[in-house]
C-alpha cells in the first residue's frame, strides 16, 4: 500500500491494509467496538453497543467531549414516540412519510410514485427510522441512559414540525423530544451529561485528545481498528467487532464546504474539530458519499463567523417585533420568525445578471421597540451593547455606518458596497412593513403564519397588535443593525449508511466492521430538517443501531 | 485487497493493488500513456503524449469515439490567443484574473486579497491556465492537429465572454476560439475528426466498447495500469508512464447528480456514458474531490429529458422576439437572451416558505411573430410542430393545455399544478413585457444588453424595433408555449488535479501515474462559465499538459 503522505497540518488521515498476521502484532490495546467521536450519535452508538455486551472504547479528537450536541438545544425528532401518544398526539406512518419524502426531497417529490419519489434507498432508510427511533429513545430512557420526555415550548405547548404549514404535513405535534431534567426539557449538554456518565457507569472507557487518523482494515477489507494520534504519540486499537464514526460533519474544511455545498456557508456552530477528516479516511476505502450538497443551515453574525469560523452560537432566531432582516437592497427576503435552517437559505440566492448573491450578507434592523419586546439576538432595552450591533440616530446613519462596518471588514470580505438603491428601498420596504402591522398580515412572507413560529417565539409583551410578531419600525430612531452571514449547525453529507449503521461501499455493499451515524454520514433527510430535533433524532437512532449491529458480530 | 462487490450493472469499478512481481505477469498489452475517453479532453492528453514520443491507446467506453465534445459546438475559451491577437484585440493577466475569480468564486471574491479571496489551489490553476492555454492551442494548430482562429458570430464578430457586463469583465473579445474547417467555424464534431485523425497518423490506437473499470497501481501507490471490459471479455492493459482520463462527469449518475450537484437537474447534453465512473473507481485510491457541487449548466425540454435523460440537444439559446420565458406563477426569471448556463440557474431558485422550486419546469410561450423571426426552438412559420409544442388559441386555452401536459407527465413528474395565478400574472407579465417593446429597454431583465445576448442571437428580420430582441406578444393566439426543465451539458466536478494533469490524494499531494482532464475533473472555473467554450479551452489545454507530463516520465 502507498505510505500516505502528510497534510498541510501534519496528520495524515487515510486508511490502512494489514494481514490477519499482522494484526496479532498490531495492537497497544483491543476492544470490540470502538467509538470516534463523542456527540450524541457518538454516545448512543457505543451505548447500543454496550447494550449488545461489547467493550467499547471511544476516541475524541478534541480535550472535552461532546462534540456539536453539547452546543444545542438538544432536540430529538422521535416520530410516533409514547410521550407525544401519551398526551393524545398520535402519528401515523402514511403522514409521516408523505412529509419527509416532499421537504427532504422536494424536487424528486411525487405523489404517483410507490416510493413518493425517493430512491429505494432513501425510502428504505426513511422507514427504518420510523420503525426504529421510537424504540430507540424509548429503550434509551428505560435504561436511565437518556430520559426522554416531549419538548414544551415556552407556553407549555408540544411541537409542530418545522414545515408544519405545508400540505403535506399532518399537523402532528410532540415529534421533538427533549432530554428531561428534573421533569423539565434540558439542552444538549444535560444530553451529553446523562449519555456520558450512563455509558461510563456501563463500562465505556472515554479518551479525549485521541483523533483517529487512520482506520485499519484487513486483506478481506472489514475494518479492525485504527490509529489515533494523541499527546503521548500514535495508539493503535483494534476493534474485534467494529469501528463507529459519530465524528460530525465537514463546516470547518474550507475545501469541502465551499467545493462540495449547495449554499455558500462561511462557518458554522459544529464544534471546530468538525473538519471531515472521516471523509479524507474513507477516501482510500471504496465508500459511497451522499448528501454532501447539504447542511444543517444556519445564519451567524458576520463578524463572529470571519472571527471564529466555529462561532459560539448561531442565529436560531430573529426576536423583535419591530424589527426586520433585508439585503444588500434594503429588501426584505422571509418571514423573520421562520425557522433557522430555512431563513438561511436565503443567502444562497443567486442573481444571474449581477453573478453574484445579493442576500449574502444581510442586514438584521430593529428599534427600541423590540429592544422592549426582547428575543433571541435583541439587546435587552437598556443593556450594553455588543461590538457587533450597529447604531444610528436615523436611517441614513445608519446605512452609513452598516457601509462603514462592510468598508472595516474589506480585507477579509472584499470590497461589499450596499446598492446604490438600499436606503430608498428599505424606507419603502419599511413603509410596506409597517402597513402589515397595522393589519396583522404579512402580505410578502406570512410572518407569524407558519405553527413553528409562533412555538420558537414568545410573546413577551403584549403591545395590542393584530399579529404580535409584526409591530411598526419607528419612525425616528435609535436604530440598530445586527450583520447576518450564511453557516451551518453542521453539514450532513459523508458516507453513505444502510439500516444497520454500516458504510456501503460504491456497489451498494456494506463495509464489514464499518459504521457511521449522524453529522458525518450521508443524511437520508436530504435538504430537510424536518424538525426540531431533526439531526439527533436520526443520528441517535441510526447511531444505537449501529452500536447493536457490530456488538452483535462474531469477535 | 478487498475484492469489489459487483455493481447494479454487474460492473465492479474500484482499484486493484498489484506488486511489481505481479505485474510481469498481469498485462494483455502495454503502452506507454493509456487514455480513457475520447472527447476534446482525451485527444488532447493523448496528442500531448504522442508529441512527447510515447505509446498511446484510448480506451472509449461507448461504440463510437467524440464524447459530448462531438455534440457540442466545438468551441474553446483560450485567453492571450494570438489570433484574437491578429484581429487587433489585446489580452492582459490582470484583467482575466480579476474576471475568472470573479464569476468562478463570486462569494469568495475579495479584491483585497492576492489570490483575489481564491484558494492558492485555484489561483495556481487559472495561472496556469492563462500561461499555458493559448500554447497548447498554437501548438495544436501548428501540428495540424487542431486548426484554430477566432469563432466568429452570425454577423462575422469574436465573442465577448459570457459575463461581459459585468464590472470586473475587460470587454476583451476573441477568447473564443472554432475548430477552422475550410476558413470556417466548424463544430466539435469536426473537432473530433481533426484531433482523432492526425492522432491515428500518428500512432494512436483507438479502441471503441472498452470501459476502463479497474484503475490498477503498485505497491508504491503509482498507478500503472487498468483493466477493461469490452465485448470480448475483460482486458488488462499497461502504462508503463501514466493513465489520463477524460471521460467525463457524472451528469448521467443519478446519486451522484442529487447528492452533490448545487441546482436540480434532470439529466443532460452529457453522452449517455457519463455516469460518474471515475469517481467511483477513485473511491479506493485516496483522490481529492473537488468542485462536486457545480455544473455547465443547461435547460432542457422537459419532455425530452424525462425520455432520454441524455438530451439529442439543449436549450441552448431561447429563440424569436416576441417570446417569453415564465415559472409556474406566470411571472418572467430572466433576459431569455442571456447564455445558457445563467438562466438554468433559475430553476434552482427555492421558494422556502412553499417549500418547492417555482421555477423547476418553465414555461416558453411564444407568437407567431416569434416564428416569423426564428430562432432557436421556434418552429419557423408554417413549419409542423414538434409533439413538446403546446398550443392554445387564446391564453386561457394555452393554460389549459399547459396543465394538461404537466397532468399527462404525472407519473413522471408527480401531481404538478400551475400556480392559481398563473393566468393572471401571465396577462400582467405581457402587458408589462410589451411596454418594454415599446421603449426598448426590459426594466426587469436587462433582455438583449449583455454583450453575449446579441452575440449569440441573430435579427433576422428588422421589424423597425427599438430593441430587436423584444417584440410585443400578440393579443390574438395562435400561443404556443414549450416545457424547459433544468440540465446539465455536463457536470464539472471530480478528482482535483494539478497543473501537470495530476490527480491530487487527500494531503495535496499529486498520485504518480495518474491524470484527469476535462469534465471529468475538478473544474478551477468553479460555478462559472467563463464563456463560449470555457468547457473545452479548459479541458484541451490541462489535457494535453497531462498528455506532455505523463510522456516525460521514466517508464
Amino acid at each position: 500500500m502507498k505510505a500516505a503522505g502528510l497534510g498541510a497540518a501534519g496528520t495524515a488521515l487515510g486508511a490502512v491494509t494489514i494481514t490477519s498476521a499482522q494484526a496479532q502484532e498490531e495492537w497497544d490495546e483491543q476492544f470490540d467496538v470502538v467509538v470516534a467521536g463523542s456527540g450524541g450519535a457518538a454516545f448512543a452508538g457505543a451505548i447500543g453497543a454496550l447494550h449488545g455486551g461489547a467493550s467499547v472504547v471511544m476516541l475524541e479528537k478534541a480535550p472535552f467531549i461532546g462534540g456539536t450536541t453539547a452546543k444545542s438545544g438538544g432536540g430529538s425528532w422521535v416520530p410516533n414516540n409514547k410521550w407525544m401518544a401519551a398526551m393524545g398526539h398520535q402519528d401515523d406512518k402514511d403522514t409521516y412519510l408523505r412529509y419527509v419524502a416532499r421537504v427532504s426531497f422536494p424536487e424528486l417529490y411525487n405523489d404517483h410514485s410507490p416510493t413518493l419519489g425517493m430512491t429505494e434507498h432513501h425510502w428504505a432508510q426513511l422507514n427504518a427510522f420510523w420503525d426504529n427511533a421510537a424504540g430507540v429513545f424509548e429503550k434509551l430512557d428505560e435504561t436511565g441512559a437518556l430520559p426522554s420526555g416531549v419538548f414544551l415550548s415556552w407556553d407549555g405547548k408540544p411541537a409542530p414540525d418545522y414545515h408544519g404549514h405545508l400540505e403535506e404535513n399532518g399537523q402532528i405535534l410532540g415529534r421533538q423530544l427533549a432530554t428531561m431534567v428534573d421533569g423539565k426539557s434540558g439542552s444538549g449538554a444535560d444530553m451529553i451529561d446523562y449519555m456520558s456518565i450512563y455509558a461510563e457507569d456501563n463500562g465505556l472507557d472515554i479518551r479525549t485528545e485521541h483523533r483517529v487518523v487512520k482506520i485499519v482494515r484487513n486483506e478481506d477489507g472489514r475494518v479492525i481498528g485504527v490509529h489515533a494520534e494523541t499527546p503521548d504519540g500514535l495508539v493503535r486499537i483494534g476493534a474485534a467487532k467494529g469501528v463507529i464514526f459519530g465524528t460530525g460533519g465537514f463546516t470547518h474544511n474550507p475545501h469541502m464546504r465551499t467545493q462540495f455545498q449547495r449554499n455558500p456557508a462561511m462557518g458554522g456552530c459544529a464544534v471546530p474539530t468538525n473538519e471531515g477528516d472521516l471523509i479524507n479516511m474513507s477516501s482510500e476505502l471504496g465508500v459511497k458519499l451522499g448528501n454532501l450538497n447539504e447542511a444543517w443551515n444556519q445564519q451567524e453574525i458576520l463578524e463572529e463567523v470571519l472571527e471564529f469560523s466555529s462561532v459560539p452560537s448561531g442565529v436560531f432566531f430573529l426576536g423583535g417585533d419591530s424589527a426586520i432582516a433585508v439585503n444588500k437592497h434594503g429588501k426584505r427576503m422571509y418571514d423573520e420568525k421562520y425557522v433557522y435552517p430555512e431563513r438561511t437559505r436565503s443567502h444562497h440566492y443567486y442573481d444571474q445578471w449581477t453573478g453574484d448573491y445579493p442576500n449574502l450578507y444581510q442586514v438584521f434592523l430593529f428599534d427600541d421597540g423590540a429592544r422592549e419586546f426582547g428575543g433571541y439576538l435583541i439587546p435587552p432595552a437598556g443593556a450594553d451593547l455588543p461590538g457587533y450591533v450597529i447604531t444610528g440616530d436615523t436611517l441614513e446613519a445608519l446605512a452609513e455606518n452598516i457601509q462603514a462596518r462592510f468598508d472595516s471588514l474589506a480585507e477579509r470580505i472584499g470590497t461589499y458596497k450596499l446598492g446604490p438603491d438600499f436606503l430608498a428601498n428599505l424606507k419603502d420596504t419599511i413603509t410596506r412593513y409597517n402597513g402589515f402591522a397595522e393589519t396583522g398580515v404579512d402580505l410578502d412572507f406570512h410572518r407569524g403564519e407558519s405553527p413553528i413560529d409562533a412555538y420558537f417565539h414568545a410573546v413577551s409583551v403584549d403591545k395590542g397588535n393584530k399579529n404580535p410578531y409584526i409591530s411598526a419600525i419607528s419612525e425616528t430612531g435609535p436604530y440598530y443593525a445586527i450583520l447576518l452571514a450564511p453557516g451551518t449547525l453542521d453539514t450532513k453529507g459523508g458516507p453513505v449508511f444502510d439500516a444497520n449503521g454500516q458504510v456501503l461501499d460504491v456497489h451498494d455493499q456494506p463495509i464489514p466492521g464499518f459504521y457511521v451515524a449522524g453529522n458525518a454520514a450521508a443524511s437520508p433527510s436530504g435538504k430537510s430538517y424536518l424538525g426540531g430535533g431533526g439531526t439527533l433524532g436520526l443520528g441517535i437512532t441510526f447511531g444505537y443501531l449501529a452500536g447493536q449491529h457490530a456488538a452483535s458480530q462474531d469477535a
